[in-house]
């Protein structure tokens, strides 16, 4: 019987060292022992939960369970969100069971264990060969934050020749400038100040529009592809974003959050704009991500903590902090 | 110089009707006698502005400008909300001059003449041809109310195996249970009694949802599309209505109206909902969709009125009180 340790969020907020049991491998499960976690906001969202966190996880085979097909002992993969769906819904059947309402993923299922703890046991088909080239802690993020920009991109349709538009240089946001860099795009930056500018024109950003203070936009040429990726459901001047905004354009908001979306309604009619809900990516775009991250060499920007209670405490009080500089991962110290 | 009756709204409300001279026909200008007009929602905003009335019309061509390729005098043409575009901007170069930033629309431009009058000139390639088959009461109906509800069905790549859903039972939703249904979709109407159920089913409807009342919907199978069509921007109950919705669905709001949409933010993002802005149709669209609507017999159902001042008044009164069964159509009386 497999055992573990697991970091878990506490009631008054603390982090807890605890021990995960589970059953022997059956089906097609495998046993990996983690190397690497990446810190996403949605873990601070669960830190009053009595449950272990993390799900930008890395980490290599240590065995395999009966009906494993492909990997194998040794293998390094990473996993995100999503660790299972029903296989035989509309979503599925459609390669995008990361809608799929019977989905297990983070926050609902799998409560004892997380990619912040020594191991974690999952299904083969929701976890995703590293390839070689990308390391550890720079695969980790991208198994959530990358994949959450990098499927509003692929999934709905992306044309090399749009101007992308990346709201918030975060976590997300710093991932999002490189991959629609990468893939052939003009991109605009939109943060509240100048102080990411150079950072995100290295990144590959072509434009950078610093908001504060700003009454009206003149961009170089309208955005065809708005990626929200500010660190809360963002007040978003929408008065002086939409003029902005191209005809037959699309706006994604990505943060998790609650609350109401509320945006002018003329403008979005007038102009034919499009606002997509997405969330994550399917386990096929998954892998593309991945692999075009892995050619392209995008890797995110890092601030590296110790896996252990203190680790975490001080990660998530930097990104609480809003001084992540981009994305906090975990490494743990055996 | 030709010169022609139009009914224009007026500062205190009332019809006037007036007369519009214009210069001879230039270009590709038809000139054309308005044989019937719809009435629509949109007429209502602009009643208080001095300015010819009407942008759903049919009419007989009278004259035809020096480079008029296609139409000829005789020829039966209808016309709807946009009047030109630019014809060179990304949305005209990818046939979606509805949102051409730069196009002639009703409200904006031509507010010397409407299809609430005796007479009318446009370019000939903003009138389409009316097919054998259509008459001129029926067509006109078509030409806005039809044009919004076909466009968001036909631009935005529907299937014939989704569920479609109506909301509202009006100008345009008694139009969109016909047309998906036509499509092959399952259509699903939500209204708020039970008052418009049959006449729904008999349009093609499979399922009817009295909405008064209800805290909580239990549909045969989730909506795929929804077209919302009430007449004002409705204070929709999304929180009834959003767990109705399937996973990657699309909700169009399809009203044109001011304020701010509002609309609960997790379930979009966790399901991938896409709320898509449509405005009108473009021209092959608009095509389309008086072709459809001949094939498949697709008719409104029409209130007639006397194209007069005392008839459009008593129309807008009609329509104001919600007693428009479903839509209005005025017909000269000459």
């Amino acid at each position: 019987m497999p055992s573990f340790t697991t970091f878990k969020g506490s009631k008054d907020g603390s982090i807890k060292k605890s021990n995960t049991t589970r059953p022997d491998l059956k089906n097609d499960q495998v046993l990996l022992r983690i190397t690497a976690s990446g810190l996403c906001g949605t873990d601070e969202h669960y830190r009053h939960a009595d449950m272990a966190l993390g799900h930008e996880g890395v980490g290599i085979i240590e065995s395999v369970g009966p009906s494993v097909k492909k990997l194998k002992v040794g293998d390094r993969v990473g996993w995100g969100y999503i660790h299972d769906s029903c296989g035989d819904c509309a979503s599925c059947n459609s390669g995008r069971e990361n809608t799929c309402e019977e989905r297990d993923m983070y926050g609902t299922a799998n409560l004892d264990q997380g990619s912040m703890g020594s191991h974690a046991i999952w299904r083969e088909h929701f976890v995703f060969k590293i390839p070689t080239g990308v390391s550890d802690k720079e695969a980790a993020p991208l198994m959530c934050g990358g994949a959450t920009v990098f499927n509003a991109l692929r999934m709905y349709d992306i044309q090399p020749t749009e101007r992308v538009g990346v709201m918030g240089v975060g976590g997300l946001g710093h991932l999002a400038i490189q991959f629609a860099s990468k893939m052939g795009c003009d991109v605009v930056v939109f943060s509240g100040t100048e102080s990411k500018k150079e950072e995100a024109m290295k990144l590959g950003a072509n434009e950078f529009v610093a908001m504060k203070g700003k009454t009206e936009l003149k961009l170089q040429k309208p955005v065809d592809i708005l990626l929200v990726t500010t660190s809360a459901q963002p007040i978003i001047d929408w008065e002086l974003m939409l003029p902005a905004m191209a005809a037959n354009s699309k706006i994604f908001p990505l943060t998790v959050s609650s609350g109401n979306l509320t945006i002018p309604y003329t403008p979005i009619i007038m102009k034919g704009i499009r606002i997509q809900g997405s969330v994550v990516a399917p386990r096929g775009i998954q892998k593309q991500m991945i692999e075009f991250a892995a050619l392209h060499q995008i890797k995110p920007i890092l601030m590296e903590f110790p896996m252990t209670e203190e680790g975490i405490t001080t990660a998530m009080k930097t990104l609480g902090d809003g001084k992540m500089r981009y994305r906090g991962v975990l490494i743990p110290q055996n």
